[in-house]
Formats: C-alpha cells, sequence, structure tokens
C-alpha cells in the first residue's frame, strides 16, 4: 500500500481514501499498525483543526435524532460533518449502535457528511486507540465537526472525553431519581446537559429536569476551563429541531472562550500525551498475548492457582522472560 | 540478610521476625524484592491457613471499635489475630487508618494480637501487594484470623476482597439514602453486612437500615458461593459488644459452607491467579519509571504535547527500546 498516496487521498478529501485509512487504522495487524503509524505522521502535516464534540446518553435518550437534527443544521450552515462512535460492546450485542445508518437516513445521505461505526472490538482499549485515530483522519480530510458518539457503559464517556474539545451530555426528562442514575463522574465531564425530547407532553417535564440539573450543576466545583454560567443546563427537541440552534450558539460561545484563553490547546495538549501513555501501557500489556509469552503465563497461572509458586515469584520469571527473551 | 533464618522466625511466631519480614516484602528496593520473593517461598512451605476477613465501613461507622470488640473476643477463644490496612492514602494524608494504635488500647496490648498499618504508599497497586504478602506471612505465623481492614474508598475493597475469604461490610444507622451512599459493587461484594451502633438511641433506625439492607440483598443475584440465606444483614454494638457472637456465628457458618463445597479453595486458587496477573501488569509499569526510559518518555511526551510527533509513533518507539534496550 502506498501510504503518501493513501495521505494525499485524504487530506484531498477523498471519502473512499478516508475509509480505507480509517480501516487500516482499525486493523490489528503488526504490517498494518506500522503503516497506519505513517500514515497518522503524513495527514498529521495538514495542520487541521475541527470541533471534536463528544456527546454521550443512555439509550433511548434520543441520541440518533439528536445526532441527525443537529448534523443536518451544520450541514445547512455549509459545514462538513462527520460521525464516529465508541461502543466497546458492539462486537457482543452485534450491532454498533451506529451500525443501522437508517437511524440517521437524511445525514448519511448527505455528501459532506462522513458516518462510520464504532470499530468492532471488544477491549475498549482497543476501540479508543481506533476511535482516537479516526478522528484525527476526518480532521485531516477537511471535516469542520466531528460528532464522537458514546453510551452510558463503564469507562467509554472518559475515553471520548479525552478525544473531544467539548463534551455533551443528551439526557431524558425524569424526575429526581434522574439525578442518581447518570453517574456523578459523568456529570463532572459535561460540559453542556442537553435535556431532549422537550416537545409536546414531556416539555413540563424536561424543563423541570433542566432546573434540577442546572441546580446540580451549580453545586460542582468551577473547573478552570469554565467561564461564568458553564457546565450549563439547556432543553432541546430534537424531533421538532427546537433548541438546537441555541446549543450550538453556547457550543460556540464556550469554544471561543477556550481558544482566547489557551485552554482549547492546552486541553489538545494534554490529551495527546494522556494517549501516549495509553498506547505504551497497551503495548506493553499485548506483550502478554503473544507466543511464547502466552502459554508460559497460562502454565505458570496453573501452578500459581495449585500453590505451587507464588504469585510473585511466577510474575518474576515472566518479566525476566520478557527482558531476555 | 539470611532469608531460611527470618522465615524460621516467622513460621515460628517470633512477633519481630514477622514484623522485619513484612519490612522486607514492603521494601521498593530491587534486591530486597528479590529476597522477598525467596522469602514468601520458604514461608509458604508451613501449609498453615488462617481465616481472612476484609472489613470495610467508611470513616465514623465505628470500624476501630469493631475491630477491638471482634479481636478482643476472639483472643479470649484463644485465637491469635492480625490486623492489617488497605489504605492508600494514608501516605498523603499522613496518617493511616491504623497509624494510631489507641484507637484499638486493649488489643494493641495483647501478645496475640498482631496490628500493623498500611504500608505507606501512595500506589494501590504498591499497597495491594504489600498487604497481599503480609496476609500470607501472618498466616504462616500461626494467626488464626486475620483481618484486613480498608475505608469505602475507589479501588481499594476490590483490593481487600481480593485477598479476603469472607468480606464484612460494616455500617452505621441511617435513612433510606443510605441506601445510595453505598456504591453497588462494594454491596455486591459483601458476604455480611454488620449495621453497627445498634444500641441507645439509634437501635431502632439500625434495626429498620438493617430490614432496609436485608431487603436490597434479596434483590441482588444469587452468587454460587453463597448458601441459603447470604449474604447477610445483622445488627451489631461494638461499644457495647453486643451481637458480635451472633456475627461470628454466622461467619463459622459460611465458612464451614464454602470449605465443605470447595468454594473456598477455589476462590483461593482464583485469588493467586489474579495476584499473579496483577504482579505482571505492575512488574511492567514499573519499567517505564526506571532509567534510561523514564527520560525518554518524559522528551517523547513533550514532543507529543507540542504536536510535533504523534502519539502512536512514540509509543511505538518507547516499545522498540523496551524490546531492544
Amino acid at each position: 500500500m502506498d501510504i503518501k498516496q493513501l495521505a494525499d487521498g485524504v487530506v484531498s478529501g477523498n471519502r473512499r481514501a478516508l475509509a480505507r485509512a480509517i480501516t487500516l487504522v482499525e486493523s490489528a495487524r503488526a504490517d498494518h499498525r506500522a503503516q497506519a503509524i505513517l500514515l497518522m505522521e503524513e495527514v498529521g502535516k495538514s495542520g487541521r483543526q475541527a470541533l471534536r464534540l463528544g456527546l454521550s446518553g443512555t439509550p433511548g435518550v434520543g441520541k440518533s435524532t439528536f445526532i441527525e437534527s443537529f448534523g443536518m443544521m451544520m450541514i445547512r450552515e455549509g459545514k462538513k460533518v462527520a460521525v464516529l462512535a465508541v461502543d466497546p460492546s458492539s462486537a457482543r450485542s452485534g450491532g454498533s449502535i451506529l451500525g443501522d445508518k437508517t437511524r440517521m437516513e437524511e445525514l448519511s445521505r448527505e455528501p459532506n457528511a462522513f458516518i462510520r461505526p464504532s470499530p468492532s472490538q471488544t477491549e475498549l482499549g482497543g476501540v479508543a486507540r481506533r476511535t482516537r485515530e479516526a478522528v484525527a483522519l476526518c480532521e485531516a480530510a477537511g471535516y469542520d465537526l466531528i460528532l464522537i458518539e458514546t453510551v452510558g457503559v463503564g469507562q467509554s464517556e472518559t475515553v471520548v472525553s479525552e478525544m473531544s474539545d467539548l463534551f455533551l451530555l443528551l439526557l431524558a426528562p425524569g424526575g429526581g431519581d434522574e439525578l442518581q442514575g447518570v453517574k456523578r463522574g459523568i456529570m463532572e465531564m459535561a460540559d453542556i446537559i442537553l435535556v431532549n425530547k422537550a416537545d409536546g407532553d414531556l416539555k413540563p417535564a424536561a424543563n423541570r429536569t433542566c432546573a434540577d440539573y442546572a441546580g446540580a450543576l451549580r453545586l460542582l466545583r468551577k473547573r478552570p476551563q469554565d467561564p461564568e454560567g458553564f457546565p450549563k443546563a439547556m432543553t432541546v427537541s430534537a424531533l421538532q429541531v427546537d433548541g438546537l440552534k441555541e446549543a450550538w450558539g453556547e457550543i460556540q460561545n464556550l469554544t471561543e472562550w477556550r481558544r482566547e484563553t489557551g485552554h482549547f490547546d492546552q486541553r489538545r495538549a494534554e490529551q495527546a500525551e494522556y494517549w501516549f501513555g495509553q498506547e505504551i501501557r497497551q503495548g506493553l500489556l499485548a506483550q502478554l498475548q503473544k507466543e511464547p509469552l502466552k502459554s508460559m503465563i497460562s502454565d505458570l497461572a496453573k501452578q500459581v492457582a495449585a500453590g505451587q509458586l507464588t504469585p510473585g515469584h511466577a510474575a518474576a520469571d515472566v518479566l525476566n522472560a520478557l527482558q531476555h527473551g
């Protein structure tokens, strides 16, 4: 594969080249990985920067409808929109949250929109790296806005937050219990909370929920990366395309403030360092899955379980083999 | 240091030898680590087994009073009791949860009791390994009962659960909100929930709380390692030494059942395998903290943060250096 040519294709905005490039970074093969590293270096030279929006919400909250409506609004403003997903469960459940493009029917037909389901990997670390590199590829391909979607499972919000400039949390209208339902850690990641389905019968409930969250957000400690009034809670109706302009306005306000104060660039630098650390850790642990170490560990584990060898001794044997093998 | 002699001292029940042995396994020095591995092999030959009781509870719940009362009851039954702690915050906060022996005044004066504060380490992985080896040393030294205490912070409950035969959760009397306050994961680890302070004015509240938790426990999925009626919620008063005999009775019932059904040994085998895996992971990550790798990583991190190098490329450089350096 000619990596230079593939990189040129990506940077020139060729959709097929972008899709092929993402397939390459998703591959687990060692030779593909080496090529992927070169590819990422090449496309990095474009120097292009998109706005990366993380988006989380539990199933049923209306994420697909939101992406469809919000994405189409951006397209009409003349922007190029990419949609990616972090969904470590997709390989197990057999269906990615983005696998069914019919859920974003209009957007998926737009030439200026690019939708890519989550890579099929059960291991979050693998999904994380591949999605992060797909984000950088879309950025180099000239997309202005990159939406990175995830469902509220385990660590996937952290992963999305570490590759996003802004993090949006989508919620459904609901009672005070909702406050308990969302994990504290996730709420602390959110820059803007959007209470969806603020239409018809649910509108009063959505307003109440929004007020509850606005109150809860005021209790959180002020973060240096937030101007006055942020994090913020707002109501939207993705279905009726209501409140999306206001949401976009606030996204722009926050982005501009962070750019002017240096927080935007600082966060990107911190994120790059974070992923550097993660890549090293994953690379180290991946060595344990390879032969001859894999068999050695399996044999030692049996002796440890049988009490014939202490965990410390067995681990020292593995680490020695790793260093001198 | 003569490791064979030290091991003999530990196994013969010499308290000073035990204390020195724990100091050795707590050391981070490479030569000490090599000696510690030999020591653990040596003492492992004793084949002695204690009952390892994990104990968790948030500050103020009366953990020290419980350990004092419960420990003294065991001493009077002719048992030797060791008390250890997993407290990764102790180095930061400047005071271990077990540092102040005056909180267990009677027990700390008993010749058949051995109390050791948490090792001073900010890193939970390090605390975990050292405590796990201290548990095995106390076991070889002939202690019948080993209490491993922790506070409800982050991952420390998992660590204690992975080195305990039974896991006790100590709670204070409180309203329905308490049910929310205890993390779901911790409740699922508990074999017996003890609602403390069931005395005086608080007795009715303790009974209510106990009933609430008993109800909540019934909602959890049945685990194979539990006989009928477990996990169980009970009230105790550590201060008035009330309900402790009943608690000990249930601890014995559960232990006997697990021994007869093979779950006791199976769990120990699984735990040994778990710690083997943890030791390998920690050993790998520890290599990153050593020179020349440490400086290399620090230099590369600056380039990554500045956008001069992709995280993937920089990580590949580190992994190469690790393998061929």
